[in-house]
C-alpha cells in the first residue's frame, strides 16, 4: 500500500466518497424499492446553425423532486469548423465520450469505496470511430453513430484489473451506450 | 412563411448553416468514401469523490488530423449531492441528454438547411428514468442505464412534423443511444 495516494481528507471517506451516505441510501432501497426510481431531465434550444444550449437542473431522487440543486447547468453544443460550426463548444458525440468516461471513472471510484477498495488516480482515454455518410444519408449500410468506441482506463489500485472492470462495468452510461434502449420522440410543429 | 423567423444573417446559409460547405463535404465523400471516417477523442482524469474532468480537443476527419481547434474543451462531471457529490457539474446521465437533445436539434436543422427547408425555433424537453438498483448492484434484474427516454421537441417550421422527425432520426446519439454499440473498456493497474 505504499504507493497509494488517498485523497479524501477525512477518515470518513474512501476514495472521497462519503461511504455511510451511500450506505444509507442503499439502506433506504432495501426497505422501499420505488424510491430507486429516479428521472434526469433536460431542456435545450437551438440557437443557430450548429449551436444549441442545454439547461439541467431540476431531477426526481429517493422518492422526491430535488431542491438543493439550486443554479442550473447550461452547457452549449456547437460543430467544428469542418462541418460549417463555429467550434464554440464540444459537439454531441465528443460530449457521450465525456459521459462514457465520466460514468465509468465515478461509478468505478464509488464502488471500490463501498468495497473498502482505496484507488489513488484515474484516467482514461476514449476513442469513437464514426463514418459520416450514415449521418448524411449518403448509405444504408453504416450507421448514423459510432461504429465501435475503445476505453482505455489507468488506475493507481492495488486491486486486480479484472476486479476493477466489474465494477467500472456498474456505469449507467456504460449500459446505455453499450446497449439498446427505447428513446420516444415526439416533434410537435407550430 | 410569415411566420418564419429566419436566423441566419446572410443569403448563403440556411437555418444558419453554410449549406455550400455541407454540399461541398457530400462531393468529397462521393468521391472518396474513405474520407468518411471521422474518429473524435475525448481523455478524463479523476480529482475526487464523484468529480472527474474531460479534456477533449483533437480528432480526426475529412482525412486528416484536425489543425482547427486551437484550445481544448474541459468538462467536469460530478454527482448531486443526495449521491454524496459535490453538485458542482451536470452528472454523467444527464450529459447523455444534453448530447442527445444537442445531436436531434443540429442534425434536424442541417438537414432541413440541405433541403431548403427553414427552421424559425427548436426547443426540446428531455427525461431519462433510471432504476439505480442496477448501478448499485441491488438486483441483477434492472438494468444499469435509462430504462426509457422521452424526447418532445417544438420546431417552428411549415415542414410536417414527421418529415422534420425523419431528418431528425439521422442524429449519431439517437443511434448511440437506441441501439446496441461495441464499447472494448480495457483497465490497466499500476
Amino acid at each position: 500500500m505504499d504507493t497509494q495516494v488517498v485523497t479524501s481528507p477525512t477518515t470518513d471517506k474512501t476514495n472521497g466518497v462519503d461511504v455511510n451516505q451511500i450506505l444509507g441510501v442503499i439502506g433506504d432501497i432495501e426497505e422501499n424499492a420505488e424510491i430507486a426510481k429516479f428521472q434526469f431531465r433536460a431542456s435545450n434550444r437551438w440557437i443557430d446553425g450548429g449551436l444549441n444550449r442545454s439547461t439541467i437542473k431540476e431531477f426526481y431522487a429517493v422518492g422526491r423532486e430535488d431542491d438543493t440543486r439550486t443554479e442550473p447547468f447550461m452547457l452549449n453544443a456547437d460543430e467544428p469548423q469542418f462541418l460549417a460550426g463555429q467550434d464554440s463548444a464540444a459537439n454531441p458525440v465528443e460530449y457521450v465520450l465525456h459521459a462514457l468516461a465520466g460514468c465509468l471513472t465515478t461509478t468505478l471510484v464509488y464502488h471500490a469505496a463501498v468495497r473498502d477498495i482505496q484507488i489513488g488516480a484515474v484516467e482514461s482515454e476514449l476513442e469513437g470511430d464514426l463514418d459520416i455518410r450514415g449521418l448524411l444519408g449518403l448509405s444504408e449500410d453504416v450507421r448514423k453513430g459510432y461504429q465501435h468506441v475503445r476505453v482505455k482506463m489507468r488506475v493507481q489500485s492495488d486491486e486486480t484489473a479484472d476486479a476493477l472492470k466489474e465494477l467500472a462495468m456498474f456505469s449507467p452510461v456504460y449500459d446505455i451506450v453499450s446497449n439498446s434502449l427505447p428513446v420516444e420522440l415526439v416533434i410537435e410543429t407550430y
